[in-house]
C-alpha cells in the first residue's frame, strides 16, 4: 500500500513520480487510495492511467466517486472505460448511477453491449443472474483438444475467465473441461471425450448465495448460469462468490445484533437517519416486549417487599440467562448458515445443549454459592440461587437451540432469533422463574 | 444429493447400481453421505471408488471415519490413497490422527514425501505456511510462451493450480504469469516479456488469515508464499483460502457470542463437556461481573421502597441499553473484520453514532412516553424514562464503538467486545443513571 507516498506526492505536484508510482500499484489499492482525494485531484489521478487499469481502478471505486469521474470525464473518455469492463460490472454500475449519468453512459455505448446489459438487468436483484458474468468460452463437443487450445489463444483475450470452459450443443450445456485438464490431454482427443458431464450449475433466478455455496462447497474457480431448458447464459466466478459470501455474513451478522435489512453501503457511506432507521424497529419491538418482564417483576412487588435483597441478583439472573441462550443461539445459526447443521438435527441438537446446561449451570451455580456464603452468611440463599441458576441455563440454552432451527422451519432467517431476542424472552422466563423458586423456599 | 439413495441402494445391498451412482457423484457429496453410514459400510463403500475419487473422498471426510478407514485398509490402499492425495492435505491428516495411525500413514510413505511433509509441519498452526501447497509450476525468466506451455503441458498433472505460474531467478520469486497472460501471448515472446513483476505475495509465518483477505482483495486464485529471503517456498489456494475466511467468521461469531477458542470440529464433533468448557469461562466471568448492577441496584433500596414502580422498568431500560450497545459494537467489529472501517476513524464513527443514538433515543423515548401516559396516567414518569432512555441509549452506543476499536488498538481481539461484555457494562450505567435522574425527579 502506497497510500501515503500517493497522496504526498498529490500535494507537491510530483505528477512524474506519481504516474510511475501508479504504474506499481494494484487498481484496488488506487481506487481506495482514491476515497481520501478531493475531486479536482481525483479526474488528475485518473486521467494519468493506462486504458487497462483506468477501468479496474473505475470498477474498484465507491459509487460517489464514480459519480465524480463520470460528470468530469470527456464522451470519448468514458467510452474507453466502458469498453474494457466487464459487462456484469457494467451492469452493476448501471444499476447503482442516478438516472441523468446513466442516459449519458449508455449515450456512449454501442447496440450490442447495450442489448446484453438490458438482458443481464432483467434478473431480480440478489439472483444468480444479476451477479453473472455472460463472456465465457463455449467449445462444441467434436471440436479437438488442438481446436480448443487454438480458440482460447484467439478469444481468450475477451474473456473473464477461461480457467473452466463449458460444451455447449444447441445452446445447451452438456459438459464442462477445465484448461487443466485440456492442457494435460493429447492434442488430437475430442472435447466429448475428455469433458465432464457431471454437471454442477445453478438457474438464473437462484439465489446469488446458491451459487457462491456451490462454488465454496465443491471448490470450483466458477460455475455456469443456465436458464430452464438448460441453455448456458453466463459463469459466476469465484471472485463474486467471495464477495457474496462476505455480503451474506455480513448481513447475518447484522440481523444477529437486531439490525434490519443494513444497508449495502459501507458503514461511513450510510447517512446517520438510514442508521437509525435500520436500528430502530428492533429497538422498539424489544422495548415493548421487555415491559413484560418488567409486569412479571410487578407481579413479585410483594415478595420484594418482604426480602428486598432478592432484587441485587435480578440483573445477575437475566444477564446470565441472556448470555447462555444467545451462546447456544448463535452456535445454532452459524451452523446452519454454513450447513454444518441440518433441520433433522434438532433431538440431537436440544440433547447435546441440555448436556452443555446442565455442566455450565451446576458449575455456575456452585462458585455464585460459593460467593454468596461467604458475602452474606445465607447458605439457603444460596440453594434458592443455585437452583435458580441451573434452571435458567437449562431454559436459556433450550430456547436458544430451539428458536433458531424453528424459524428455519417455517422458511424465516434463522438469524432473526439471535440474541436480542433471545435474551428479551429468557429474562422473563428467568424472572418468572426465580421468584416462583425464592418464594416457594422462603415461603413468602 | 444423492445421499438417500446411496443409502437405500446400501441397504438393498445393490452394490452394482451404487457403484454406478458413485461415479457420478461429486467427491464432497460421497463424503458427507459416508458420514451417515456405519463403519462396516464406509470401507465398503470407499472399496467401490475410483483412486483419484477415493483420494478425494478423503480428503473431504471427518477425522472420525478416515481413522475408522486407515484402522480397515491394507498397506498397499493406504499407499495408493496417500500418493494421491495433496501435500498440504496429507501434512493436515497428520496433524489430526493420533499417533499410532501417523506411524502407520509414515510408514506407507515415500522419502520424499515425508521430507516435504516435515517441512510444511514445521510451520506454525494458523500460518500461510502451514495451508500452503508446496506444488505449483516454475518458470525461468528466458523460456519462451511456447517452451512454457509445453512444461506446463507435461508437468501440469501433479500440481493443483496450474492457473497462475512463477518465474523463479536462483529460487528467488521475481515474476508472475497466468495461465491467461500465457495463452493470448505469442509463441515466441519471452516470460520475462510477459511477466507481472508488481508482486503480490506473503510470507510462511504471515497469518494465514491475511493471504486468504489479500486473496480475497484482490480476486487472486492463488498468492504465492516466499520465505524471508523471498525464496518461492509455496502457493495458498482460493478454495484454501474461502475455507479460512469461512473458519475465522465462525470464530468470531462464536467469540461475539462470549464463547472463548471455539475448536475447529464441527458442532456435533465437539463433546458435551468441551462445548461446556468453551461457555463456561465468558459466562463465569459476566456473572461475577453483574453482581455489580446488583449492587447498585441495591445501594438504591430506599428509593425502590419509596417507588416500587419504579423497578418494574428496569428490565426495560437495561434490555434497551444492551441491545443498542450490541447493534454499535457489531458494526463496529464487523467492520474492522471487514477492513471497511480503520483505526483512525474513531472520531468519525463516535460522532456518526452520537448521532443515530440521539435519533434512536428520541423516537423511542416518544413512544415509551405515550404508552407510560396510557396506562399510568402520569406525565412525569414518562419524562423520567424519556430522559433516562436518551442517556441510557447515548451511553450504550458509546461504549459499543468505542470498546471494540480499543480493543484493537490494544492488540486485543476486538470481536471480545461484543454484546455479552457491552451488555454487561451498560447494565450497571443504565441502572445507575436511572435512579440518579429518578431520584432527582421525584426527590426521594
Amino acid at each position: 500500500m502506497n497510500r501515503e507516498e500517493i497522496l504526498e506526492m498529490l500535494e507537491n505536484r510530483q505528477f512524474k513520480e506519481l504516474r510511475e508510482v501508479l504504474e506499481n500499484t494494484h487498481p484496488v489499492d488506487i481506487a481506495e487510495c482514491l476515497e481520501e482525494v478531493d475531486d479536482k485531484h481525483i479526474i488528475l489521478v485518473f486521467r494519468m492511467l493506462g486504458k487497462d487499469e483506468a477501468a479496474e481502478v473505475f470498477t474498484e471505486m465507491s459509487n460517489d466517486i464514480r459519480e465524480v469521474l463520470l460528470n468530469a470525464l470527456t464522451d470519448s473518455e468514458i467510452k474507453e472505460v466502458v469498453d474494457e469492463m466487464y459487462l456484469d460490472d457494467f451492469a452493476d454500475l448501471l444499476e447503482e448511477m442516478p438516472a441523468n449519468v446513466v442516459d449519458h453512459l449508455l449515450m456512449n455505448t454501442d447496440e450490442e453491449t447495450r442489448k446484453q446489459v438490458n438482458a443481464l438487468l432483467k434478473y431480480p436483484e440478489d439472483s444468480a443472474g444479476s451477479i453473472m458474468n455472460v463472456e465465457y468460452i463455449a467449445f462444441s463437443k467434436d471440436m479437438t483438444v488442438e481446436d480448443a487450445i487454438l480458440k482460447i489463444r484467439q478469444v481468450g483475450i475477451n474473456r473473464e475467465t477461461i480457467y473452466t470452459c463449458y460444451v455447449l450443443e444447441k445452446r445447451k450445456l452438456i459438459g464442462v473441461v477445465s484448461l487443466k485438464e485440456l492442457l494435460i490431454s493429447g492434442d488430437s482427443r475430442t472435447i466429448e471425450d475428455i469433458m465432464e458431464t457431471n454437471l454442477l450449475f445453478v438457474h438464473t433466478h437462484d439465489d446469488q448465495e446458491e451459487a457462491a455455496s456451490m462454488i465454496n462447497r465443491y471448490g470450483l474457480i466458477a460455475i455456469p448460469v443456465v436458464d430452464n431448458e438448460m441453455r448456458m447464459v453466463g459463469i459466476v466466478t469465484v471472485d463474486d462468490a467471495m464477495e457474496v459470501i462476505e455480503e451474506e455474513t455480513t448481513e447475518d451478522i447484522s440481523m444477529m445484533a437486531g439490525i434490519v435489512a443494513p444497508s449495502e453501503e459501507t458503514y461511513f457511506a450510510t447517512s446517520v437517519w438510514q442508521h437509525a432507521k435500520s436500528r430502530f424497529p428492533w429497538l422498539l419491538f424489544l422495548m415493548l416486549s421487555a415491559t413484560l418482564s418488567g409486569l412479571v417483576l410487578g407481579h413479585f412487588e410483594a415478595a420484594l417487599i418482604a426480602m428486598p435483597i432478592l432484587n441485587t441478583f435480578v440483573p445477575m439472573l437475566t444477564g446470565t440467562g441472556g448470555n447462555c441462550g444467545s451462546q447456544s443461539s448463535t452456535l445454532i445459526i452459524r451452523g446452519l448458515a454454513t450447513d454444518e447443521i441440518e433441520l433433522r438435527d434438532v433431538f440431537k441438537i436440544i440433547f447435546k445443549e441440555l448436556g452443555v446446561a446442565l455442566c455450565v449451570g451446576a458449575l455456575l451455580a456452585i462458585v455464585n454459592g460459593i460467593r454468596i456464603v461467604i458475602m452474606y452468611h445465607n447458605p439457603i440463599l444460596a440453594v434458592t440461587l443455585g437452583i435458580t441458576l441451573v434452571c435458567t441455563v437449562v431454559l436459556a440454552k433450550t430456547i436458544g437451540c430451539t428458536l433458531p432451527l424453528a424459524a428455519k422451519k417455517c422458511g424465516l432467517d434463522p438469524a432473526l432469533m439471535a440474541a436480542p431476542l433471545i435474551t428479551t424472552l429468557v429474562d422473563t422466563g428467568t424472572i418468572l422463574l426465580y421468584f416462583s423458586i425464592a418464594t416457594k423456599i422462603f415461603g413468602i
